[in-house]
């Protein structure tokens, strides 16, 4: 498997061990990971602290071409704030661990030039359908829905 | 003028003086306001903590549905990121301060149903054309711009 992609995996796996959300993610530049991190919510009360706001947040602050040469790895499909994180510092290009259990802005991502790659990983389907199944409510929440 | 609005300038102008890039975020419900914020990039060496990421970071974990009655309030159109974080949680009405010294996502938010009420304030103008000009790299590293 792509090192990358298992690095998410393993930010997800200690989410898991947290009683987080799994999700992970890393940004990663020429073979280097600038910033890992992982879905907060549960952790740390954070409603914006998905995984790849985790990862940009643990990069610190990174001038403008550093974000234009990286790739953002990410164990799920990114919702419209983490696509709109990625538009904004112009990262080309997205490596996806899944997109069955939720399917975010990918679409809007392509129209808006982000190159995008589905790792189909079953290991990420397992992760979230086991929280999804066991924590419902704070899954809806993560997503805004629900009551 | 609208004290919400006017509670997000005073967020910015806090920033302002913190040597912050001054944009400022309230979060209001039924005339309260459940969290508020700014721009902290220079203040804590944060990438993903706008005004708006500040605003709703600080109101905490909050169920879908008080989101849905919300309107969020800041003192400048939103970013990419911002904006995709107001469709994530469903706000259904934002008020700008001023989208002359930076044009965001407004027509985004607008096509997915997003109503958007413009202040025009020249007060919130001012304050970013003051930092844009003394400050001009730290304004492009804010927009994943310049070099």
């Amino acid at each position: 498997m792509d090192p990358f992609l298992k690095a998410a995996i393993e930010e997800a796996r200690l989410g898991a061990l947290e009683g987080g959300i799994p999700t992970g993610s890393v940004l990663v530049r020429q073979g280097m990971i600038l910033g890992r991190g992982r879905n907060r919510r549960m952790q740390m009360g954070s409603p914006i602290l998905h995984g790849e706001m985790d990862a940009l947040q643990n990069a610190g602050r990174l001038p403008a071409h550093i974000y234009q040469e990286c790739t953002l790895y990410t164990t799920l499909s990114p919702c419209a704030m983490c696509a709109g994180a990625i538009l904004l510092y112009g990262i080309p290009r997205v490596v996806i661990g899944e997109n069955v259990t939720f399917l975010g802005e990918e679409h809007w991502l392509k129209k808006r030039g982000v190159v995008i790659e589905l790792a189909d990983s079953e290991e990420c389907v397992d992760l979230m359908s086991a929280f999804i199944s066991e924590h419902p409510r704070q899954w809806s929440e993560d997503l805004g829905e629900g009551g």
